[in-house]
């Protein structure tokens, strides 16, 4: 079965931050999402007795470049003022082509 | 520590759909599965206004012949009426024999 | 974007057995997590009658060091006695060099 690299991209904050997120990830080229909500401790030192309860996860299939402008993103203007967290892997989509 | 080599397959769709595809999965192979209730907005064109609100993530681990027909089944019946998401990463599995 | 390379390790197991592994992983050398509820059915042979219904999803981003110790952990005091299942992966974490 053929399928289409993509990068999936995973950001995991609080839920407060959810509707700026994915304005922020669809303003930088992603067509859909999914949000799951989490519970979640924090792994960023002295933020994490801020950081427990309801969170949620992003998650956002996007082309290497997308990805790459999400995270450029989230680094700049995220990580020093909110408990974000953010990785991406490489997934094989079927009929991926449709989401670059 | 040893792991075994597996595909998880992640197939998201709308709620309405889970009983359908967990039985699509089994027949195919599958030997287990998670579900978990995710928001989502759809990446599919004409598709998206019909795709807000609740569904379902499943993922299944499984071997790479079992990944290959789902993906094909999901690629072939599914993808041209429904709004469903489906993808495939390698994952290595504690005691992941037992799955196959 | 430079991100850093980490071991994503997924742990699915009985909802009651959450805090046991939260602190197990902790223990180990996990600096945070991220604890999803999800329904699922087991893959485990003669256990799968017992894993219906809810359980947890526990997701740590963890050096490769941390992922064999978790996976050993898991292997050698879980698997013989209670439906878990285990995986990891590779992904790439923005400053994922305060999780190591």
């Amino acid at each position: 079965m053929k399928t289409h690299p993509l990068k999936l991209v995973t950001i995991i904050g609080e839920a407060v931050l959810a509707d700026r997120l994915l304005r922020e990830i669809r303003k930088l080229g992603a067509k859909g999402h999914t949000l799951t909500t989490v519970e979640g401790q924090g792994s960023r030192g002295v933020r994490a007795s801020e950081w427990e309860g309801k969170n949620v996860k992003i998650e956002t299939l996007v082309s290497e470049e997308v990805a790459d402008a999400i995270l450029h993103v989230l680094s700049e203007h995220y990580f020093a003022n909110f408990a974000v967290v953010a990785y991406v892997h490489d997934v094989g989509v079927v009929r991926g082509e449709k989401y670059v």
